[in-house]
C-alpha cells in the first residue's frame, strides 16, 4: 500500500475514460499515505457529464474529510449537473468522525458513481452505494462495469487499501517486512555488523514507509547491537510511532532507561513483548525500574520462542492495525517461516557480503522442493541511488 | 559489454550534440554485439558541416567491415565535405581482416574525427590518430575533448568494449558470472535441485548473454545434476560456443559419451578442465574414449581445488577472450572468492527458497568487516517479466 506514487492532474476538460479516472483516483489516494491509518488511503475523480476531468481529492489526514469530500468541495450544483464520481472505495454510509460521503453525496446533482471496491465490512457493504440508488444516483462496482479490463487496475484497488481490507477482512495486524540485504541476500555479519549496507536515498525511503505504519518491530538483537532510536527521520514527515520489541526472556528490559528507545519516545509508545511465563517476575522488575515500557505476555512455542501469532493479536487489540518488521535476521527469518508477512519491502545494495561468514533473512527457512518456494505475488522494482528495492505480497 | 541497448536513429539533418553523437555511436555499437568477438564492439556516427545527422553504422560481424566504413559508405564526397565523425574507438591503422580504416578516412574531405578510446594495443595507440592528422584531419580523444562532460558516457565506452581492453590490458579472459537466485540469494536447494528460479523472459535473455561470450563454463555438479546443453537457443542468434567443464578430478569424463553436451557440441569444442597431476590417467582414459572433449590439464592448491587462474590463463592460450560462468553454487563462489569475475549478471525471481535448507552463490565468500564487502560498479538494473537482472562490474 505504502509506495509513493506520483500524482500528475490534468486539464479541467480533458475527456478521461473509466480506466484513467480509476487510476488517477488510485494515484490520489496514495498522497494520504502515512497520514491516515487506521484509515484506508481513499482517492476520488469526478468527471462532468461529458466526461471532461473537473476535480480530484483524497482523504488528507485521519479525522480529516474524506477523499469524495475533497474532490467535490469546490464545484457548484451546475458542474456537478450530470457527473460522474470515480471513488477507489465505497463511499462511507454511516457518520463516524466525519458525515456520511453517500449520503452528502446523495444530495447533489450527480449522475453516476463508480467505486473500486465494496466496503469490507461486511455489515455495510453496499450500504453506501444503496444510499445512492435511493437518491437515483447510478451507483456501480468498477470491475463489474468494467469486465475486460486490465487485471492490473484491479490489483492497484486492493493495494492501496490493502492493510485496511486485511483488519477488516482478518481482524489481524498487517505486516509488512522491510530488510536491507546484500545482492547474496545477507543482511548483517556474524559479528552483528550490519551498518550501512544500503544507501542515504533507501534509507531515507525506509523512513517513509516507516511512517506508513502505526508501528516498527525488531528483535532485541537489533536493540542489544545497534541501539537504534527507531523514530520516523524523514523531512517532509512528522510522526509518532509504536515501537514494539521481541525479547522473550526480557533480558533487555531491565537497561531500558539506557536505550536510546527510552529517550526518543513515550514509555507507553514502546511494547516489550516477553514470555507469558515470566509474568510475575517482570512485573516484579516494572515495579523498581524509573521509566518502564508497555509489556505484553505473549504464549511461548515448543523450544521457547514466542508465539508471533498470540503477538500480533495482542498488538491488534492493543489497536495497532500495521506494523513494519524490521528485522534482524532471526526475527525476520520467523516471521518468514510462519507466514506471517503480508507485504515485503527488499532493499538490495550492489554489494556482495559472501554467505560463508554473514547471516541471511531466511536463515530459519527451509523448503525441501522448487514447487514449495514463497512467492512474491505483484512485485515492483524502483531504484534508489545505487540500491534496488523489490516490493510484493507473500 | 552486452546490454542490449536500442537503437533509434534521429532523422537526417537532426542536429546532434557531440555528446549525443557520441552516444549514439554506443548504442550503434550494441548493435554488433554476440557477433564480432574477439573483435570490439565498435560504432560510428556521422555529422554534416553543420552538426547535422548524416549516417551511422557498426561493426556488424567477425570479419566484416568496420563501423567506420558502414557509416560513411553510402555518403558522397559532397555530403562529408567538412563532416564530422565520431567513432566510440581509434580508427585502426592496419590491415588486419580488412584494410586500416584511418587509412580509408585519410583520403576522404573530414574535418574532424571525434574518437571514444584510443586503440589499448600499445604498439598501435595513437597511429590511427597520427594518420588522419597527416591528411589534415583533425583527430581528437572524446574525453579530451569534452572535459566537463558527464562521467556516464566515459563509463559506457568503457563498457562497450570491455572485454576487448581487458584482453588487450591484462592479456587475460574476460570473466562473467551470471546467476539465477532468488530474493534471498540462494541458487539451489541442498538436494541440487535448481530449475527453474526465474522465468522464460529471463532464460531467453541469458541465451543472448551466453552469445556474446565465447564459451560457457560450468562445474561438475550442474553436468552431474542438470545434464545440460549448454548451447546458444535464441530466436535471432545462431552461433556455436564453446563448453568448459571443471572437473578436478575428470569424474565425470569416463561418462562423457552419455552426456547432452557430446551430442549437441563437436568434441572439440568442449574443454575438460582436469587437475595437473591426472594427466597420464586421463590421456590413457581418452584413448578408450569413443568420443573425448579436448582437455586441459590445470595446476592445483593446497586442498586440491583447481587453480581457477592457471585455468582462465590455459583458455587465454587457446583463444578463448571471453567466458561467461554459469555456476552452480560451488564453482560461482570459488570465482567470486578469488576475485576472477569481471561482470556479474544477477537475475532475481520473486520467489524465497529460504536460507536454511539451500545454497548460496557466494557460500565460500567469507569477509570479516563490512569495509571489505565487494563491491558492484555502475549497477544497472533490467526487468524480464516477474524478475529483474542487476549488471555490474567487480
Amino acid at each position: 500500500m505504502e509506495l509513493i506514487r506520483s500524482l500528475s492532474l490534468p486539464a479541467i476538460g480533458t475527456k478521461l475514460t473509466a480506466e484513467e479516472a480509476m487510476s488517477l483516483a488510485i494515484s490520489e489516494a496514495y498522497q494520504g499515505a502515512a497520514r491516515v491509518s487506521p484509515n484506508p488511503l481513499v482517492g476520488a475523480v469526478v468527471l462532468d457529464a461529458q466526461g471532461g476531468f473537473l476535480s480530484a481529492g483524497h482523504h488528507e489526514f485521519y479525522g480529516g474529510p474524506h477523499a469524495e469530500v475533497n474532490a467535490l468541495k469546490n464545484l457548484s450544483p451546475e458542474q456537478l449537473k450530470g457527473a460522474h464520481a470515480f471513488v477507489t472505495l465505497e463511499p462511507c454510509a454511516h457518520e463516524g468522525k466525519t458525515p456520511s460521503c453517500a449520503k452528502m453525496m446523495a444530495k447533489l446533482p450527480l449522475k453516476k458513481v463508480t467505486f473500486g471496491l465494496i466496503d469490507p465490512n461486511p455489515l455495510v457493504a453496499g450500504q453506501g452505494a444503496e444510499i445512492l440508488r435511493q437518491a437515483r444516483i447510478e451507483a456501480e462496482v468498477f470491475s463489474s462495469a468494467n469486465p475486460v479490463l486490465d487485471a492490473k487496475i484491479k490489483t492497484e484497488l486492493e493495494e492501496v487499501c490493502e492493510a485496511f481490507l486485511w483488519n477488516f477482512r482478518k481482524k489481524k495486524v498487517f505486516v509488512s517486512l522491510k530488510m536491507a540485504s546484500s545482492l547474496d541476500g545477507q543482511v548483517a555479519l556474524r559479528s552483528g555488523e550490519s551498518q550501512w549496507i544500503t544507501g542515504p536515498e533507501s534509507r531515507e525511503y525506509v523512513h517513509y514507509i516507516r511512517a506508513c505504519h502505526d508501528g516498527i518491530l525488531v528483535g532485541k538483537g537489533t536493540i542489544d547491537f545497534d541501539n537504534p532510536s527507531l523514530n520516523i527521520r524523514h523531512p517532509q514527515i512528522t510522526k509518532k510511532n509504536k515501537v514494539i520489541v521481541v525479547d522473550g526472556e526480557a533480558e533487555l528490559l531491565p537497561n531500558f532507561t539506557k536505550l536510546k528507545l527510552s529517550e526518543v519516545h513515550a514509555s507507553e509508545d514502546v511494547i516489550w513483548c516477553v514470555a507469558e511465563e515470566l509474568r510475575e517476575k517482570v512485573e516484579k522488575l516494572r515495579g523498581t525500574l524509573v521509566k518502564s515500557p508497555d509489556v505484553v505476555y505473549v504464549k511461548t512455542r515448543v523450544g521457547g520462542d514466542l508465539d508471533l501469532e498470540d503477538l500480533l493479536a495482542q498488538l491488534y487489540q492493543k489497536g495497532l492495525r500495521s506494523v513494519m518488521v524490521e528485522g534482524g535476521a532471526f526475527t525476520a527469518s520467523s516471521f518468514v517461516s510462519y507466514h506471517l508477512v503480508n507485504r515485503l519491502y527488499m532493499f538490495q545494495a550492489p554489494i556482495i557480503m559472501g554467505s560463508g561468514g554473514s547471516r541471511s533473512w531466511t536463515e530459519s527457512v527451509r523448503i525441501s522442493a522448487m514447487t514449495d518456494k514463497i512467492q512474491l505475488k505483484n512485485p515492483r522494482y524502483l531504484t534508489f541511488g545505487n540500491d534496488f528495492m523489490i516490493t510484493g505480497t507473500l
